[in-house]
């Protein structure tokens, strides 16, 4: 099995996350909370370390502002749906973005009567900076983007994105669910208030495992309440961070899992997992380039963009194509809209879709030659 | 270390869950989505499974109507917060929730000004049919009931009190976190709406699972939109079911952990499982009544009761004893409010906090005999 699908999901992990995974639910598989017994304080230390990890690994100020949720998908709900919006304020946001932020969004519109505006890439498949000045308006609260898009890579500039929402006072909101684990971030240098992500994608750690990191204080409303092992005698959620953004029992086997994530991260290197991941893509583009009747998605400056490739053969259907590159070849990628519909019609697929073709750090050279050869031959197949 | 904490969650879990978890890593990691490849599908697979094992496991109507969330109060705060109150209409519950229901209906009456009117327990420590019946008036929506206190082991009857709720056309919701895996559950024949449960707890599966089950269609609203891997072009969240109520990635490695606990059940039988745990209660219980200056909370009928035991000792305070019993003798009990503070104040105990045992499908009766062994030093060297 060639797995291709890494922006899904990163397949396969490094062993020790399953093995910590393992360690965490037979050897010290107490609720972990304050004050508790042994097993209970052993699970509590486990996950103030992963919060403090990801606090170096993102450059946030304070592990404490570290919550930890099921997906990216609720840690964007939380940093959409929890903020002060009021009536009539503004958010920009990109055609790029992932239902996870575009239906918050439009349930924002519907019940708070917020703006948005969604950013178009410009003809080079971009978000650019400018594009962005241009629609900023003081009403704007929130400029909410994705690091990358998850069907073209398309990269944007943060810090100059940043720039323009500190001169309205809006608050920057990344979805770093692709970039989190192949690009270095940091909150601090990038000027990023509020970041979201997924921990079983580039950060290498299992699925069940998210993290929203804010900076400062925003306001945010807690979506969910309940108990929070301390300050159980007040009516409300406590103000206390990281308690009052996460209620209830946490998924303590799959922060520990992701806390090997991070550990292989820092072992490998960020920078050589992204040129690593950066040479496939290259070798794999140049690979393809020379098929009849093959278009290509998204940026043609590969500097600026992730290991993602979207593509479309005339000869055949998306999402034929992937079943013919699981079922003939045992080649797993991703077919469809990816969740994030306004991209496609942003790139008028929405109607055929995209074959999406994602690297992850373990994926070699020969899978990739493997790939172009089996595409070659579909190719020369449906001709 | 023996291990009395099974209330907060349960350890340890069957070799099966870790290995089974293991296996979801390292196996078939990917993202489980409609019409992926092979190992999106496999993960979609065990998904699937595992809701039918549930929906079997409860009596539910269908699996699509089983939702995963990462815990019960996410599970209670979709069913809460996602129901469509209107302003002046009325919610029974008890003095015996957990937080995780006392904190959302907090929000309602906040938010959207519903009353809530909360049933004291009897003289015998008890929620009776007569005292829910007393209080419902032709506003009730939704009668919101733990199964058995986590703190006491009180049970309801939750037949009964479907019968009430039917004649006012409320909703009956069910908090059976403390008895899901040790007491049978039939949504069917107890006429449950809504029930949910953590995994972790007597499901022995692993933390980061939890479950909503939906009789019928309530209009509940989804709490959280984002991506459904399916009708991906919708600004909202679908209306197809599990896709409505369950945004973004799941806990694959948890759900396939999840999954064994429900075998393990199903193998051992849930009879000789409570069987087991209600003697462990009733010798524990024997042992520590004969010391003095001990105080006992909760439902005197044991048949009546969960195997929980709350109790305080006159000559030391919760909290120390909590300590001196896992530092100086490894065991594992909690001690506090238990994310229950009405239940404190109803039993005159939220200054003191009471220690409580909470026992499992593994303990034997001689980590009991040792527990009692054990208070009995600690009542002597405190004399």
């Amino acid at each position: 099995m060639i797995y291709f699908d890494h922006a899904a999901t990163s397949f396969p992990k490094p062993k020790e996350v399953g093995e910590a995974m393992l360690e965490a639910v037979n050897e010290y598989g107490a609720n972990p909370g304050r004050g508790g017994h042994f097993l209970s304080k052993k699970a509590g230390k486990i996950i103030e370390e992963t919060r403090e990890k990801l606090m170096d690994f993102f450059s946030a100020p304070s592990a404490n502002h570290v919550w930890f949720y099921q997906n990216a998908t609720m840690a964007l709900n939380q940093a959409i749906l929890g903020f002060p919006f009021e009536e009539g304020q503004h958010v920009v946001t990109t055609a790029f973005e992932h239902n996870s932020v575009l239906r918050p969004l439009n349930r924002l519109v519907e019940e708070k009567r917020i703006d948005v505006t969604y950013v178009e890439p410009d003809e080079n498949g971009l978000i650019t900076t400018e594009a962005i000045r241009m629609v900023v308006t003081p009403h704007t609260r929130m400029i909410a983007v994705s690091h990358a898009s998850n069907v073209t890579g398309a990269l944007i500039d943060l810090k100059a994105i940043s720039d323009i929402a500190k001169q309205v006072n809006a608050v920057l909101l990344v979805d770093a669910s692709q970039t989190a684990g192949t690009i270095p971030i940091s909150m601090e240098e990038q000027g990023i208030d509020l970041l979201a992500l997924a921990g079983h994608k580039s950060m290498l750690g299992p699925q069940g495992t998210a993290v929203l990191i804010s900076k400062q204080d925003y306001g945010l409303k807690p979506l969910i309440t309940g108990g929070t092992g301390s300050h159980s005698e007040l009516p409300e959620q406590p103000l206390q961070w990281p308690e009052r953004y996460e209620a209830g029992t946490l998924n303590t086997p799959g922060i520990a899992g992701l806390s090997k994530g991070i550990d292989e991260i820092n072992e490998v290197g960020i920078e050589s997992i992204y040129k690593h991941e950066q040479e496939l893509m290259r070798s794999c583009l140049e690979g393809l380039k020379r098929l009849e009747g093959i278009s290509f998605y998204g940026p043609t400056d590969l500097t600026k963009r992730l290991a993602v490739l979207s593509f479309r053969l005339e000869q055949i259907g998306s999402h034929e194509l992937a079943i013919i590159l699981d079922e003939h070849y045992k080649i797993g990628v991703r077919a469809g809209l990816h969740c994030a519909p306004r991209t496609h019609h942003s790139l008028a697929t929405i109607d055929t879709g995209l074959v999406r073709v994602s690297f992850g750090p373990y994926n070699t050279k020969e899978e990739v030659e493997t790939f172009v050869q089996a595409i070659e031959e579909i190719v020369t197949a449906f001709q």
